[in-house]
This record gives C-alpha cells, structure tokens and sequence, in this order.
C-alpha cells in the first residue's frame, strides 16, 4: 500500500492528479519497484511507463498488463492502482515460479486516465494507440491555464534517463485488472469478472450565456439568469434520460462571476451520458441539443461534444483464456460488462485485448470510501498471472 | 475616469475586489487628489479613508459623504466611485466658491462595501459603525484561506504615516451619492433621485452534502447526488418568492469535486433575498430552512443565515434638505426607494443619513456593461454639494 501514500487524503482516499508532483513520486516508486525485480524500463512521449520482463523471444511481441497511477481528485487507493499493482506482483510470482515465456511481458502505467485535471482523460493509451492526435493532446489545459505539455515536461525531466519507446509499437495481447466499480460481483459473491466489454459513453460542454445584474435592482422579470436557465437544462435532461435509466451526471458545474450577489452571467457544466446499448445511447445523445435549445430561454446555450465511445465487445478467445484461467486455480469467476470506461477501451482498437474484474465494497468508487479485500484481490490477480503466462508462452 | 482605469477589464468594466493590489493603486489615487486639494487624510483600524476639508469650528462634527471603491469582478465604472469621487468633486467646488463652512466636510471611501472577495460586504461602515465586531470581521476569509486581517494588513502598509481615526467619531450627518442600479430615474427622466430608504435583504449560505459516486457504473436510483438536490432545492426556493415578486438570487454556485465523471457529492450556495416590505420579507426568509429539508433527500442540506438587513427610512430632515437643493438649482428630483443595499445603511444606525440617485443607462449595474450620462452625474454632484454646504454651514 506503499503506493495509496502518495496523495493519501484525510478521509482515508487518494488525490493523485495526472502530471503533478505527486504523480512524479508515484512513478519513482514504481520505478524503483521495476529495479528491485530487475525489469527494464521505457517510457514514451506521453509519458507511459512500462516495466518489462524479458522473454525467451525479445523479437516477438509482449503480453502488457496494467492499468493507471492517476486518481480522481477524491479518488479511492484501487481505481487504477489496483490493475498496475497486480501486473507487479503477477510478473514477481512468474520470476519466483522460474517461469519462462516466449515473450516478454510488460506491465505498463498509462498516463491521466481519469482526465480530472486534464479533461478528457485517457490520454496515454489514446497517444499511444493514435486514437487522439498527440498535438491535439499537448494543447489540453487545466482550470490553471497550464498545458499538458509544459506540466508533461516536468513529469519527463523527473526520470530523465528512460528510453523511449514510439507510440504504436506492436503488442501480443493487453489483459487489464480493475476493480468492479459496480455492485454486481460483491452482490453474486464472486471474487473475479471476465469482462465482455465496455458501455458507451458520450460526453459533452454546455455554456449559457445570460447577463449579469445586481441582486437587489433587476426586476425578476428582465433578468438572464445563466444559472436557472442551467439549473432548468439539466432537469430537462434528467427527464430526458430517466425512462432508459442512462447513466446521467453533471460532475463539472461552473458560474460566473459566482459572487453572492450578482445573477450570473455564464454557466458551463459537463454531460456524461452512459448506455450500454449502442442504439439508446446514440438517439440520446443526439437529444441533447435540442433539450438544451428549448429550455435556455431567455439565456442562449452552446454544446459541444468533446469525447465519444461506442459500446465494444472484447475478443471471445481471450475472455475464454481468462475464463479457463480463473477455472484452472479453481475461482469463481462470471462475464460482466464494464460500466466504466478504461484504457482497455483504446488498447481493444489496438490489440487483442481483454479485462479482469474484482469486487469492491458496495460498489462504491471514485470516492475516498472506495475498499476492496485482500482476498478478491488475489484472486484477481492469480488469475492475471496466469492468463498473462498462457499468452506470453503459447505463442 | 483616472480611477476606472485602475482594474480596467477588456469589457469596458472594473474588476477592482476590496483589498487587493488594484484597491492600493486606486487608494493611492486618492490620497494623491487629496494632497492636491489640500485635504488631510485619516485611516482606521479597518482602512476607512477619509479626506477633510477643515471648516471653521474643528471641535464640530463632520459632515461626510462618500461611498466605495471595490467592485464586483465584473463590475462597471460608477457603482461606489461615483459617490467618492462625487464628494470629491463637491468639495473641490467648495474651495472653488471659497466657501467657508461651520464644520468639516469629509469624503469617505468605506472598505469592502461589496463583500466578492470577503463576503459578507459593507466591512468598513459596519465596522466603523460597530454594527459588526471587529475581530469577527478580521477572521473571513476569502475562497484562497486569506484572512480579511492579512489582506488589511498589506493595503495599510502601503500607507503608513495616515493618522487613524477611532471607530465611531461622531457624524453631524452622512450623505452617499450612488448610481440608482435601477431603471426608474431614467424611465422617469429624472436626474435625481431623493432616496426614502432601503430595502431590505436577508442572506444565507445552503451546503447540500450527498456522496461522490462514478458516473458510470452507479446505479441512478442508488445516487445521493448533490448538485441535482441542490437544483431541485432552487428551483423550489423560486417557485416560492415568485408569488411576491421577491428579488432571489443564487449568485455563488460551487460544486465538489467538481470534475466530469464524478457525481458531485457537494454542493454550496448563496441566497440573496430582498424585498422592500419587512414582513414579507421575514415570512419568505423564514420559510426557505422547510424548502430545503423538503427537497434536499437523498441528500442532506444545512442553512445559516449570515446577514440581515431590515428595510430601513432615512429621516424626512435630510430628505428635505436634499430636495430643497435640487429645487433650488432647479434640477427635478423624485423620491425613490434603494432596493441595493448601501453603506448608508450602516451609518443610518450612527448619524442622520440620506441619500442621492443618479440614473444609470437601462438600470444595469453590477455589470461591466454599467452606465451613465456626464450630465446626470453632474445634476447629481451639484446637488450633493448644495446639501453638504447646508448641512455644513447650518449648525
């Protein structure tokens, strides 16, 4: 739990932003782990980390594990931690074991997943797979004004030495372990999820623009007030979504000047819709703007959609390797879809790929309160070492 | 307009918050024109500026006028400048006409009168006037941890040889100019308004504590969402006043962690209400505690009421006077009710208080936007200085 110190909150969570000091910290823990069991190291020019234990073939392409270091600003010790620290532990115990594969497997920190400090998130296995243009990338900025690449500078220039690896470079397969983050697994009693995919998601910005007015002089009736007209937008929206049960959260919710007693000349606030079904999904989304339109009155509204993810499906034949790995040691595991999205999502487009799912208490995640046992994640992370051991050594 | 230019913003307004480097320069300015006219200048305990032009008899009391320098963040050019700089344009008349008047007359500049940064406002009239404890008002603190006592301590460093004055001195009678920041002088086509009184207002803060949750996995019917609580709660507390037309407004807006894919587990709000007849005004502030236990389940909201302010009448003696000096200059003036809130509303508590309108273009204010004709300022300065030589002169 060396790692869970590192931005470790008050309230017993972790704040871990991606690309800050403490996240530099983070790497050189893991860094430092890499060495202690004698991994190589290589980075890339968005700053993944990746720790490799050589294979018998170093032509062949490696089987990569491994998640993300980054948290939510109130985030748990396991939403991402969990999936990179098992991919550790799983090549120690192929070392302890004598294992040796054909080839090379890899554990690997993708850069800001979460996008909570730069929006949106999965940034590392969307460079490193070229489903977002890097340039595009360098641009994001934070609440602050700072870029990605000037805070990815800093992050570099902390571990100077790595080599660094070109963005695309093949790989074998990538098995992702996670927590849950839902309650279906502790709920069934089962201590690990093959998972068959990842729902949907569709996210967007939306600005409105009133005018601003003094508190205790404009008639009620002359105002422009952007945040009622932003406050009647988003129950319309709610409404909107309610008879599918999407998943509907404005997590972001700015006003300006946001002062006690002036009406508010601008609101802007984020949409993330979720829906398992590709089709509900796409007729919802496409909703929104004129759900928005209707309802800002006498206020204009803007909308912008700034990232989308259809539904995927993952592989059969590696949800079968994990699925006969999970049965060989004897643990009960089912098939679960993914509500949360992952950097698996941009791996999938990539390589074969897959995901193993543990239990984490009440299903409860991005929230300090988010706990996991230590028996579920062993389990996950036996059946991680031996789905990778198939993969790298049945070439 | 010299003064305008300090905080100058690119929409043609003032961001100009109390205690900060921009409210230094501006103080500066002052005390430049000041030492110019041959003023003497006094501070106090809170940085209350205050400039004299010494009348016959030094042991009288002052007759003082002014009113403040800070603004909105996206404030205009006149709110409060214009009083002070008015009281500065009267006396420079008065030197001007070689009047020789019984008491002093003093130009004001009360600190934090719009309480953006230090919320509440109005700290230096209602700390002079001891309407509110010092020590308390040096403990806020604004949204960066500052104490108001930190802030003061840099803005009296940055003039240190000023003689202070005591909380308290007596005031033979207080006069404020201000803009109207409404539209009734200017629909009426009147320069001047002879202000009766002040409508009151009553202030609160709402915290609406829920639970962080992902945005994708939690189930909707499972959520304790804070910001949807928080929503619902605004829309209710409008539904509410709408009946008697109150003025309503929730101007700070902040949500917590404030990021896209969590679900906000905190909300916090301000509530400005303000109507001009008392009782109405404490039935509807007395039921806003019930709207929100009513509204805020799953979540949990708490209410504290942090500034209170009766609907006050200032005394028909100085409305008169007022009045007689506008029919004599034979500039027409109405009677009107301020339906902001003023520093003259401190000092009504301390000395006889009145105050004068000038219209301000379609009653924007609080507004870079904000507005007014050199001639209406002028109608209302030359009333303002017939009335201070009155008041000073007539002892």
């Amino acid at each position: 739990m060396s790692l869970a110190e590192i931005g470790a909150t008050a309230n017993g969570g972790v704040c871990r932003l991606a690309l800050t000091d403490e996240e530099i910290a983070a790497r050189r823990l893991l860094i430092d782990w890499a060495e202690a069991l004698g991994l190589s190291v290589f980075t890339d020019d968005i700053g993944n980390l990746f720790f490799r234990l050589a294979g018998s073939d170093p032509e062949a392409a490696p089987v990569v594990t491994g998640s993300h270091i980054d948290t939510q600003p109130t985030g748990g010790k396991f939403d991402g931690a969990y999936g990179v620290v098992a991919g550790f532990e799983a090549v120690e115990a192929m070392l302890d074991a004598g294992a040796a594969p054909t080839r090379s497997v890899e554990v690997v920190a993708w850069v800001n997943e979460e996008g909570s400090r730069f929006s949106p998130g999965m940034m590392g296995s969307e460079a490193f797979t070229s489903r977002r243009p890097i340039a595009q990338i360098l641009e994001v900025t934070d609440a602050d004004g700072i870029t990605t690449a000037a805070a990815l500078e800093a992050v570099l220039a902390a571990s100077p030495n790595l080599e660094r690896r070109e963005f695309g470079t093949p790989i074998a397969a990538f098995i992702e372990a996670h927590i849950e983050q839902g309650p279906v697994l502790e709920r069934n009693g089962v201590p690990v999820g093959v998972v068959t995919g990842i729902q949907g998601s569709r996210r967007f910005r939306v600005e409105v623009n009133g005018e601003a007015g003094h508190a205790g002089t404009q008639p009620m009736a002359e105002r422009r007030d952007a945040l009622l007209a932003a406050l009647r937008i988003v129950d319309a929206l709610r409404a909107t979504f309610a008879p599918d049960d999407a998943k509907f959260t404005v997590g972001l919710f700015d006003v300006t000047p946001n002062v006690p007693s002036v009406v508010p000349s601008r609101a802007y606030f984020s949409i993330d819709l979720r829906h398992p079904d590709q089709a509900t999904l796409a007729r919802l989304g496409d909703a929104i703007a004129a759900v928005c339109a209707d309802h800002a009155a006498p206020c204009a509204a803007r909308i912008k959609e700034i990232a989308t993810s259809e539904s995927l499906e993952f592989p059969e034949a590696i949800r079968a390797t994990i699925a006969a790995a999970a049965d060989t040691l004897d643990i009960p595991a089912i098939p679960i879809l993914s509500l949360a999205g992952h950097d698996a999502r941009q791996l999938h487009y990539h390589c074969p790929t897959g995901m193993i799912f543990t239990p984490c208490k009440d299903g409860v995640s991005h929230n300090e309160a988010e706990s996991a046992t230590p028996a579920d994640l062993a389990a996950g992370t036996r059946v991680l070492a031996a789905t990778l051991v198939k993969l790298a050594t049945d070439v």
